[in-house]
């Protein structure tokens, strides 16, 4: 018998994914030039130049025996130093090898991160708007996922509602920061909170609360923000980090859990996520990719595009009367939509070829997500389509 | 708080890690070339070379956004249609895109398999002598791993120890042929009773039983030997395929789930297992490797190697009077070892500096596997402290 709940998962289609498939039906129609695609959160930059060198001459130069050979199921020895190296020498947090699991991207970093530190009926509490993907994430472990609403005024933490929610039953606390949708980086004011109010549980409860680090948008800062490394304000902090943004490259599936070394048993920890491993069939990620990663730690792709379209949308929106909290990151903006049913206002504005995701989505009705890792030229353009929509619909 | 189980397993060290740590020590102080390690199952021969250059052609001329891109979470479309057509061309059964779903790996195809068809409680039936990490792979998921004694003639199947195990709870049941350890492919007439004994069982209790067919070494089959398709026994079938050990790259962990076109909801089923990756934080196999695999379907490294290694082990085997079934694939060899004890066998063994592993291991005591994918030379220069190590310590 087919297992009942994958099944009736199929049923149920995301709806970025939904907005996506029309963009490209809307494409062919009328030419994909003229749609204004803001759906999805691809990165639209080429990996460094370094990278593709490298791949290219580890496979003319290496063994392709050695080159393609079993990975350690904790990742190669030697990638696991240079990542610990590189966090080390960036945030000044004394990583080791023995700290360092290499995974198949963000998300087979947090499905280790999850299962290190819940069993089924556990609950995990994340903070609205957050990555949707969460649910099914967290909900196939077997934990509960829970969600605290929004801070709308500056989507940094909701702690009001937070300390409600928070019970013995809360094993670990998931943040993600830069966030997707807001943009938003934590503070470090938010970030000492929350450690004071995870450290104050942790002991009410009789047990540790880690904090799970979502960080696959922590290179893509912009022009004057300072970012906090979230691992630096709390001992039981699991970092989770992919370089799909980074680097450009999603489809390789590279990144890692990253423990901090102040955690209890931090290194039976990255153990524990080879064990964990054995179970959902990872191992490893790709060799090739591991050894070419790791020789750009340290370099990203041209990021800056990100920014440039962020300025230009913020400006725009602002003018047309949109209330939007400028983002410190990312290539997504989360303004509030101009009626209270953003699924609706997104509705609307596909007449005018503007693919827009509501909030919903995210846990934050009310609000639409602009996903800008399209091409600057693409962004003015849609400037028009934006103004035709908001004034012939909203009259402003 | 650490999840217990995962933390226990750390204990419990691996025989085969153990005995190639050995392995490693020991050629560290009387020099590797002195040590005949048959205890690893990793290639020995390179990747076809068309890989390779088709590797680097597409890192010199697509655009790096695409070739990096995000993969749909099914695979890429081309891809799938590609195996599709592999394998319908080469064993008559129409599959197509739908059937395939791209995985990490064996081990990311049997992690998607084994959550289709079962449940927490549900029991999955394998045969001894088997791979070891089938029990962690099924364990963990909540299923039941249940073994069935060996068939010791001629590893076919033990049929009246399998009837006698199979119940209600039994969901699926896992084979690997050409199988790891023995080298033994199964024969027609197995299957065709296996796929009966399925049939007539998927009545009597009211529920299909998958066959799970793990097939990693299905290319590496010796001259003269008939390596029936199983999928084209038992309409039930779910193939596991991997590309480690055809085209000697494990490392870069890529493989599919093939689910026979003649399954009652085959296209359904690798929708699941798209949903089934949300869970466990796959999402697609390497981008680039899946783009670079298709183009070599019908290649494989250069394999005879194997075979050549097999025939001088198992001639002299036989005449140091050991009891071996020649193995029809693989590069695995499973004799009986020379006193019931076979740890005991193995470790006198290593004092010839002989790495052995112990049958105990794969579920049937009282053999050892040689793992012969090492050079032709060393396993020539073996044979001498093969005898040595026979006359010493069981006189023959």
């Amino acid at each position: 018998m087919l297992v009942q709940k994958y099944k009736d998962m199929l049923s149920g289609k995301s709806v970025i994914r939904q907005l996506s498939e029309f963009a490209t039906a809307r494409g062919k129609e009328i030419g994909y030039e003229n749609v204004f695609d803001y759906s999805l959160g691809n990165p639209s930059v080429p990996v460094p130049q370094e990278f593709t060198d490298i791949m290219i001459t580890m496979l003319q130069k290496e063994s392709s025996i050695a080159l393609h050979g079993y990975s350690p199921s904790l990742g190669i020895p030697s990638v696991r130093e240079k990542v610990a190296a590189s966090l080390e020498r960036r945030f000044g947090i004394p990583y080791r090898a023995e700290h360092i699991f290499m995974a198949v991207g963000a998300a087979g970093a947090l499905a280790h991160a999850f299962r290190l530190v819940t069993e089924p009926g556990d609950e995990i509490l994340t903070f609205a708007p957050f990555f949707p993907e969460y649910h099914p994430y967290v909900d196939l472990t077997g934990a509960r996922l829970q969600v605290v609403p929004a801070d709308t005024e500056q989507f940094q933490i909701n702690f009001e509602a937070f300390e409600e929610m928070l019970s013995p039953k809360t094993m670990a606390v998931l943040i993600n920061t830069p966030n997707n949708p807001s943009g938003i980086v934590y503070s470090a004011e938010t970030l000492q909170k929350l450690a004071q109010v995870l450290r104050d549980k942790s002991v009410e409860y009789g047990h540790d609360i880690y904090l799970i680090s979502d960080e696959p948008y922590r290179e893509i800062v912009f022009d004057g923000v300072d970012a906090p490394c979230v691992s630096a304000y709390y001992d039981n902090t699991i970092m989770c980090y992919s370089f799909s943004k980074s680097l450009s490259l999603p489809g390789e599936r590279i990144g890692y859990v990253a423990v901090n070394p102040a955690c209890k048993d931090a290194a039976d920890m990255v153990q524990m996520c080879g064990q964990i491993s054995r179970g959902i069939g990872h191992n490893c990620p790709p060799s090739i990719i591991q050894l070419a990663v790791a020789e750009v730690l340290d370099k990203t792709a041209e990021l800056s595009v990100y920014e440039t379209n962020m300025n230009i949308l913020y400006k725009e929106l602002k003018a047309l009367g949109f209330t939007c909290v400028k983002p410190d990151g990312t290539f997504y903006i989360f303004p509030k939509a101009l009626e209270e049913d953003a699924k609706l206002f997104c509705e609307k504005a596909l007449r005018y070829n503007l693919v827009l995701v509501p909030g919903d989505t995210f846990g934050c009705p009310g609000y639409f997500r602009m996903a800008y890792c399209i091409d600057t030229e693409k962004v003015e353009r849609s400037l028009t389509a934006l103004r035709q929509f908001v004034k012939a619909e909203y009259g402003a």
